[in-house]
């Protein structure tokens, strides 16, 4: 008789963007005549930019010619796009094409990463954070059942406040397998090269690996926030990076990301020193068959000048769009955090209210959409997520909309 | 410290392909006039048709466009591709579009499909297959380690040979998850609708699960052997189906499959009766991003009457190859299975020469590159896998070097 996954029955049913959309709905149904001001949204708005584009259509088009159709490619990812990573985020750093992995979305490779890893290793993640971390690693059987607080035994959480500016700070226990997130998401925050420096510190301490998720990488602005966790001297010893073109290049509905595991990474496997690149590579030949051709080349069409100068554009707007949200909301007297190297907003539920008492209020007083902090873990509680994805004159529209409710 | 997956330590080391490109480049090396012929491809060899490269490129061409473009899509596939499929493929089957999980490719599919699973379940694997069967179980902790022949305690072969025609017949023993792949890679046989109705009966008795690889569903031409398991009654309840547009709409560069659990098909989960269709569902959502809008369009343009007819030719064109090269060798005197139902050929090595040494008789003697039989499990022993993927005048000028070998 089959048995099902057990995992499976220790996860959260809390359905957050269903509990959202039937609100919405309800408002909608209600109010039908006002229009509704989206800062919920993790999708981006603007299209492919045009050399982008131009990119994707071409090799499209050859995909119908005898002479130049793609079969399998290498399931690592074309050659040409690995050397354009190498040389266009890493070549201050050291990270050779070969240790580039071009994979089908950040969400697969933060979560398949796990599987060249033992069940019994103690995984540390933040709180709040991408739920994809803890649902995996639930799934995965790293964990117990959750407690009455939607804690899960055997995670060691990793609490990001308003105390802690929203900078993750190792714990004093050892850990073993570490996600961080920077720029993050819910919070927008941001970790500067000395707490990035800890945790390096850390890792090499204790033997951990550090799983680092850079998905919003192109949004810092700040000088002293490191863009890739390599930064960060040994940190090719004990860390694999996740960086994705969704939110940098305009990618949600193309899927296409990359992970770099150093060929420095090493760990015990039965009594030998192992490579963890060549597990992951084994498990790339086995279970993934590569990012479709065009993809791969709309992505490498990015780190042409014309393409960069193009993107570069495109994220420079939705800085400033997260600039306006966030100083807008400050002027209002809300208090609220990120915005700056990231497209975020962690805006902070006035008057003691909870996190989905705020959200009611945006929403059916102001036609507002929010995400609720919760949805990040249970230390998200007190906050709203907002973004700056939403078009400028949403943005100036909902920020009136704020201003006249709180009347300052 | 952390530790590492110690499953990929059991994984064999021994790789197919390298060898044979080692041994080619050798031949290359020291014969450097002598033209190759290719029957070893698993790629296909034609590109797009018409239809769908118009499709593929309009898609691409709406992603520049500020109200066409698509950012994230739904992680299951787009409703007008999951219906297509649902109308094209099980309109006279009963299989709702909501059934129907778009993906990356069947390898994606048929390895992380075992997710929702206990690793407490009995798995049944033909021999010779896909290797992606057997080593997705290895690395997912179902075996034991390898004995000296190779072979993994913990899992049932299932043995397909010359004396039972290749066709899978379940054991006596219970099992828990079988795969099965019809028509087959690599012996090129497709099982009967008997054989078919007896793996499913084996499966309701003893509440098993069966992951049906019908990758190469589009190659069928002879009446009795079921195009999708759903045509057995009773498949609903205990079949999970994979499917792929790489060898049926010339996808291999593109990468789009899907995979099919009826609702029906439940099980026992801490004590409640859970459809599988809910477990994969979250596993999608938590794990996989979706395929590319552009894809996507693509592979619906299948299911349009020109887009249908163009690859349906194709087809054919790999059929009459298959069946060109399965009756050439037969003349010349030799034994070669497959060919009527899939685009393989499975070829006995003559003179009681093991498949390594025919392989390098191929190559050495003929510039004939195959792919031997072991590659498949040990029971591939004695056999080569040939192709119809090459060009005609390939296949033409092979099977005269053979007969000229043979001298019949």
């Amino acid at each position: 008789m089959v048995k099902l996954n057990p995992h499976f029955a220790k996860l959260s049913t809390y359905f957050l963007y269903p509990e959202i959309e039937k609100k919405v709905a309800q408002i909608k149904a209600k109010q039908p005549g006002k229009a509704m001001i989206n800062l919920s949204l993790s999708d981006i708005t603007k299209p492919l930019s045009p050399t982008l584009l131009a990119a994707l259509c071409s090799a499209s088009q050859e995909m119908g010619d005898r002479n130049t159709f793609r079969g399998y490619g290498p399931s690592q990812g074309y050659a040409f796009l690995r050397e354009a990573i190498s040389y266009g985020e890493y070549r201050h750093l050291g990270i050779s094409s070969d240790e580039i992995f071009v994979s089908n979305g950040a969400k697969c490779d933060l979560s398949h990463i796990q599987e060249i890893f033992d069940i019994d290793n103690r995984v540390a993640i933040c709180d709040p954070a991408n739920p994809v971390y803890l649902d995996t690693t639930i799934l995965a059987g790293r964990t117990h059942e959750a407690n009455e607080q939607g804690e899960y035994g055997g995670v060691q959480t990793i609490p990001c406040l308003e105390e802690n500016n929203f900078i993750p700070h190792p714990p004093s226990a050892p850990c073993d397998l570490i996600y961080l997130c920077s720029p993050n998401n819910p919070t927008g925050t941001a970790m500067d090269r000395r707490s990035m420096r800890q945790w390096v510190d850390y890792a090499l301490d204790n033997q951990s690996v550090i799983i680092f998720d850079g998905a919003y990488e192109a949004y810092i602005s700040s000088d002293d926030c490191p863009h890739s966790i390599y930064e960060i001297q040994g940190a090719k010893e004990v860390a694999i990076e996740v960086r994705s073109f969704s939110k940098t290049a305009g990618f949600t509905g193309l899927r296409c990301s990359y992970t770099v595991v150093p060929k420095e990474l090493r760990a015990n496997l039965n009594g030998s020193d192992v490579s963890l690149h060549s597990l992951w590579r084994r498990r790339h030949d086995t279970k993934f068959g590569g990012v479709p051709y065009p993809i791969q080349k709309c992505a490498a069409a990015f780190y042409s000048p014309e393409g960069n100068r193009e993107v570069k554009e495109i994220i420079y707007m939705y800085q400033e769009r997260a600039r306006f949200l966030v100083e807008g909301l400050r002027k209002i007297g809300l208090t609220a955090y990120g915005g700056r190297d990231a497209p975020y907003i962690w805006c902070k539920a006035p008057c003691s209210m909870t996190s989905w008492q705020f959200f009611d209020d945006l929403l059916t007083r102001l036609q507002i959409i929010s995400v609720p902090g919760p949805g990040f873990g249970r230390r998200g509680e007190g906050f709203v997520r907002l973004s700056a994805f939403a078009e400028p004159s949403q943005l100036a529209e909902g920020l009136l909309r704020l201003k006249n409710l709180f009347k300052i």
